[in-house]
C-alpha cells in the first residue's frame, strides 16, 4: 500500500487562533519558545521523530480534518492537556465544526473513562474561545 | 449543542466478517461467550456504561466510520488487543477501506509509540484476512 | 444482581472544605467555574457520562465513603491531580479519617509505582489542611 | 502517624479457591510456578518490592477487605489481567460478596474507560465460578 | 548536537538465542512472522516508524547495550510483554549480564509499581533460560 | 543474585544545580518543601516505599548514571515532568553528558510515542540551562 501525502489547506492562520483565543495565544506561544529551545539543540533524531509527527497528519486516504481529530483522540485518551490543545487549534483552522470536535472528544471520554474530565474541562474552555 | 445520533447501516455482517477471517471469528466468538456471562449478572450500573458506549459511535456530526476508526486510534494508544480487534472488525464492516484503517493505526503509532508496534502487527494479520 | 443506589450523608459540605483549606478552595472554584462551561455546552452524551460517574459512587453494597476512596485510588494509579484532589475532598466530606486516606494512597502508590510520588506529595499538602 | 498492620484472617484457601475455579486454579498455578522462578533468582531489592506489596494490603486503619478491593480498583483501571484475577481471589478468600466485588470493578470502569470492558468480562468469567 | 550511530556488534546472533531458549524462539518466530504480514503490506509511514525506532538502539554518547537495557525499562514500565522480551533478548545479544538486566528490570518495577510484577515474572523465566 | 549497592559520588551537589539553573532551583525548593509535609505525616509504609526507591538508583551491577537515566527513561515513558526534572538533575550531578541526556529521552520518545514531546520541550529548557 503506498500514501501519497499532501500538506492541508488551513482555513484560518495560527494568527488567527491567537486573536479569537487568549488559551490559544498562551499555548502556542509557549510552545514556540519551547520548540526554539528544542531546535537550536539539533538533535537528528528528534528531528525526524517531529518529521514523522508532521507526516502522520497530512492528506491521504483519510483528510487531514479527520486526522486531526484522530490525533485530539488520542491526546484525550492519553491525557495531555499541551496535545489536546494542540490539535483542538488545529482542527479549529481546518475548519472541523464544534460539534466534530466535541463528538471525538467523547469518544476519547468514553474509551479513557471520567480520568479525561478534567483535560475535557480545558478543552471546552478552549473550545469555548475558539467558537464564540 | 444537541446531537441527535443514528444507528449506523452496516455493510457487512458480524456472520460475513467471521465467514470472511478466522481471527475474527475467534475474537467475535470468545467476545460474545463473555459478555453472555456479565450480561447474566445483570449490573445496572453496568449496563449503563454498555449503552453509553454504543451510543458513541452512532452517526451524528460526524459518521459512524469516522468514529469506528476513532475508537481504533484511541485502543490503539492505549494498546488493548481486543478493542482493537472490535473497532477493525467494525470499521470493515462499516465499508472503511483498508488504507483508512491503516493511516489510522499510524496516527495512533506516532503519538503512541513503539509500545504500539506488537498490537499493530496482530491488527495487521486481521486487516489481512478482512481485506483480502 | 440488583443495586439499589442512595445519595451519601455528607459531614462536610463543600463550603466548609473550602473554609477549611485554600488548597480545596482554589481547586473546587477552578473546577466550577469551568464545569459551567461544560453545562453551558449541553452536550447530551457527555451528561450521561457525568449521570454514570456520579451513580458510581453512590450507597450500595459498599459504602459510600469506600467508593470514594477507591475513586482516590483509581485517580492516584493513573495520576491526575484533579481526579486525586476531588476524591481527597469527598472523602474527607464523608468522615473518612486521615489514617484510611494515607492507606489508600499506599495501595496506588504500590501497585502504581514511585511515578505516584509527585501527585502524592500534592495530595498530602491538601490532606495536611484539610485534617489540621 | 503510625499504623499497626496485622495479617488478614482467610475464611478461604488458595487450595479452595482452586477446587472452586478453573479459570483460579490455572492462573494460581501459573503464578506460583513463575514467582519460583523469580525466588531462585534471589534479586535482594525485588525480595523488598514484593514485601512492601504484602504490607499494603494488611489489616490496618481499612480492613484487608477493602484493601483488596482498592487492589482489584488499581488493577482493572491499569488493565492487568494478572493482577485483577489475583485481586478477586485474595478478596473471595477474605469474605467479599459478589456484589461488592462488582461495585469495585464498576468504580474502575467507570474512572478507567470502555478499555477496562475486555478486562472486566474476564473478571466476570472468574467471578461466575468463584460464587457459584 | 550531532549523533552519528553506529550499528553495534552482536556477541550472540538470533539464532543462538533461540537454540538456548524455547521461550525466545517462540517469540522470536511469531514476532517474524507478524513483520512478514506487515513488510508486505508495504506502509510508507510506518516503514519510516520502524527506521526510526532501529537508530534510537544504535551506538552513539550511549552505548547500544545501554540503550537495549534502556528499551527494556520503557517496554517494562509501560507493561508490554513483547517489547520486553525483545530487549531482553538484544541485550542478551549485546553481551549484557543477567544482574544487568535485573537492575533495569528493578528501576522500572519501582518506577511503575508492583504493577510490572506479572510481566517481570514472565521476563525471569526468560532470563533464566538465556543465562542457564 | 547478591548486590551491594553503594551511595554514588555526585560531582555537584543539589545547590550547584539550583545556582546553574532557575528551573531546577525552582523544582527543587518546591520539591523540598511538599516532601517536608510528606515527612511530618510519618506514614511507616511510605517511608519504605521511598527507601526502596533510594536503593534502586544506587551503584550496582550498572553505575548509578545508567541507573538515573534509566530513571529518566521510564519518567519519561510515563510523562511525570516532575519526575523527569529530578533525574535529568540527578544525571548531571553524576556527570551525564547533555548527548547521554538527549539520547535517553529519544529512547523514551521512540517507545513512548509523540505523546512525550511536550515533556520533553520542558526537559530540554532544563537541559539548556544545565548546560549552559
Amino acid at each position: 500500500m503506498k500514501t501519497s501525502a499532501l500538506e492541508p489547506t488551513y482555513i484560518f492562520s495560527e494568527a488567527e487562533a491567537k486573536a479569537k483565543s487568549p488559551l490559544a495565544a498562551e499555548f502556542l506561544d509557549e510552545r514556540s519558545r519551547l520548540n526554539g529551545i528544542v531546535n537550536e539543540a539539533d538533535n537528528k533524531l528528534l528531528k525526524r521523530i517531529y518529521n514523522v509527527d508532521t507526516n502522520a497528519y497530512l492528506e491521504g486516504a483519510l483528510p487531514a480534518k479527520t486526522k486531526e481529530l484522530m490525533g485530539l483522540v488520542a491526546s484525550a485518551t492519553l491525557r495531555c492537556d499541551d496535545c489536546i490543545n494542540y490539535h483542538v487549534i488545529q482542527a479549529w483552522r481546518l475548519g472541523c465544526s464544534r460539534a466534530e470536535q466535541e463528538e471525538s472528544i467523547n469518544v476519547a471520554t468514553v474509551v479513557g473513562g471520567t480520568i479525561v474530565i478534567p483535560h475535557l474541562r480545558r478543552a471546552y474552555a478552549l473550545l469555548q474561545e475558539l467558537y464564540s
